[in-house]
């Protein structure tokens, strides 16, 4: 459900309304969702009941220990009670598809420091669904952030640090592991047919570094990287000169773009509009995908949120379910 | 001209063919140009003799010092007599511009090895335009690069360094002299009628910082810069996410966006298509703008070169001259 004070509930009806929650359930709060423009709500304890949800009626799962006055929050504002709930939701969810009751996540928008104020130990839901997918010995598994939307699909290998602490986390191993993430999601997805997805690598320097006069990761670790790639039967090429990459694959050159930073690789999804971007969680054990959007707490509650980027949300979610 | 064995003297004829080159003159040699499928040319020793050449005839203005064989060179090779004979026609052009007969500068492409082998101390156009219009005393003047299509203008802050190096160069003084080049340009073009143009600042890390969670640079100059800018009567905003600001801007919510680096502002402005991109140099005491495209040595000779990028940064070459 996402945070109940931003606008999660409002375009999770409004998607409702539109027939793109078959098969979906909420799990959030039945009041919550009824403020936000539900009609009726029906409560269920487990995603198997949802067969017997009468037509008409939005499915909410129950989630364990939410506060009782969700619905009596004020909209747009920071509060404890909703970064905890959200927080309790998406552990629920998390759950039931780990539980094999559910095919996949699609999460609605949480904000940063509300969860903070709730004392959830995770900036976003990125770090938060890697730690409820930890092995039993607490390792995480190696997740990438995937923004898609209809014409272009970017891998980054670094997201939110500084530009100056990404410089210091990019290496060999960074980018040669997102290379093996994001073939492995794009061959899933069969973004080239059967064949393997063809990946170009961006550069992180201009012009992809002009043959080391300006910066030298291209030839210390990127390059290098995509050739260790290609000898495991990764179709991976670059790197390229960021300024034309996004408009190369744009074109039909390339399935999906590795991108180094969190901005090389958003300036471009992000330019055409948010509205049908993407944001999918690859490398964890199941299906998570999101609106490439936050809370919008400045327009909540009034009605007028576009549900556009979850619907794609949902599309992409139930497409990777079906590759899995 | 630009560099004899790329694409320059082809989109240029191709230009003169639509009669987009009116009241212009080519600094350049006359049969390479001719190899390049000029009809006619006609050499002239000076701008103000443009009047007598007959229609249908490419002025070409002499340039001193060209090699005989310019039209020999093979197209599509790095050649040091190519690269020297570019580097002639600049400082041709910026000369009789200098002088005042002439309003304008538009370069062709050179490139950046055969400038090189021909002992030229720059790396490109913006390099040696900085030094042809340096004070008696050597100060050099401060320019910035603005690259503008029909949906979109960015200035940058930094351009041809490495991302590591621009980080160590971005301050306070560059943003904000960015910020009064910017404002300049902007107001003279006219970009939002007669009121100051809206200006908004990319920030440099992701979500411009998150509040000093995702780097500081944010918050330690960039908005102080904004704050000193917007007190000296520049309608400047931000800092702004990087990934959604370039969006916003194409939508019409300002006239310009700064830059901190090379490909942040590059990245949108490519995005669409690199055909009808200009690089105009602010700062400079003259007006100048080249086409937003390299040599394209692969292509060069083979008569497929598309004009498109040229003849727009003639279109800005003469708004911007009428507006000085």
């Amino acid at each position: 459900m996402g945070d109940a004070a931003g606008i999660g509930p409002e375009i999770i009806v409004r998607a409702f309304e539109r027939g793109a929650l078959a098969g979906a359930v909420v799990a959030g709060d039945a009041a919550v969702l009824r403020r936000a423009g539900a009609a009726m709500t029906a409560l269920i304890d487990e995603p198997a009941d949802l067969a017997a949800v009468p037509p008409g009626c939005l499915p909410v799962l129950a989630v364990p220990g939410l506060p009782p006055d969700l619905a009596d929050l004020p909209w747009g504002r920071v509060d404890a009670r909703a970064g905890g709930a959200a927080a309790r939701c998406i552990e629920c969810a998390v759950r039931w598809v780990q539980a094999g009751a559910a095919a996949a996540v699609v999460t609605a928008p949480v904000h940063k420091e509300a969860l903070a104020a709730a004392g959830v130990p995770y900036p976003g839901h990125t770090e938060m669904l890697q730690a409820l997918a930890a092995a039993a010995d607490g390792t995480l598994p190696p997740v990438r952030m995937m923004l898609a939307n209809e014409e272009l699909r970017v891998v980054l290998v670094t997201i939110h640090v500084s530009l100056k602490r990404a410089l210091e986390l990019l290496d060999f191993d960074a980018v040669l592991s997102t290379l093996a993430i994001a073939h492995e999601a794009g061959r899933r997805l069969g973004l080239n047919d059967a064949r393997a997805p063809r990946i170009a690598v961006a550069g992180l320097n201009p012009h992809a570094g002009e043959g080391g006069l300006f910066g030298d990761e291209e030839q210390r670790f990127i390059g290098p990287a995509v050739a260790a790639a290609r000898e495991r039967g990764i179709d991976a090429h670059g790197p390229f000169a960021p300024d034309t990459v996004f408009m190369r694959a744009r074109r039909g050159e390339f399935d999906l773009v590795v991108a180094m930073t969190h901005d090389h690789g958003l300036i471009p999804v992000k330019y055409l509009g948010v509205e049908d971007g993407v944001n999918v969680t690859l490398g964890l054990p199941f299906v998570r995908t999101s609106p490439d959007h936050g809370t919008a707490f400045d327009i909540a509650g009034q009605g007028v949120a576009d549900p556009s980027s979850l619907l794609a949300a949902l599309r992409w979610a139930r497409r990777l379910a079906a590759a899995r």
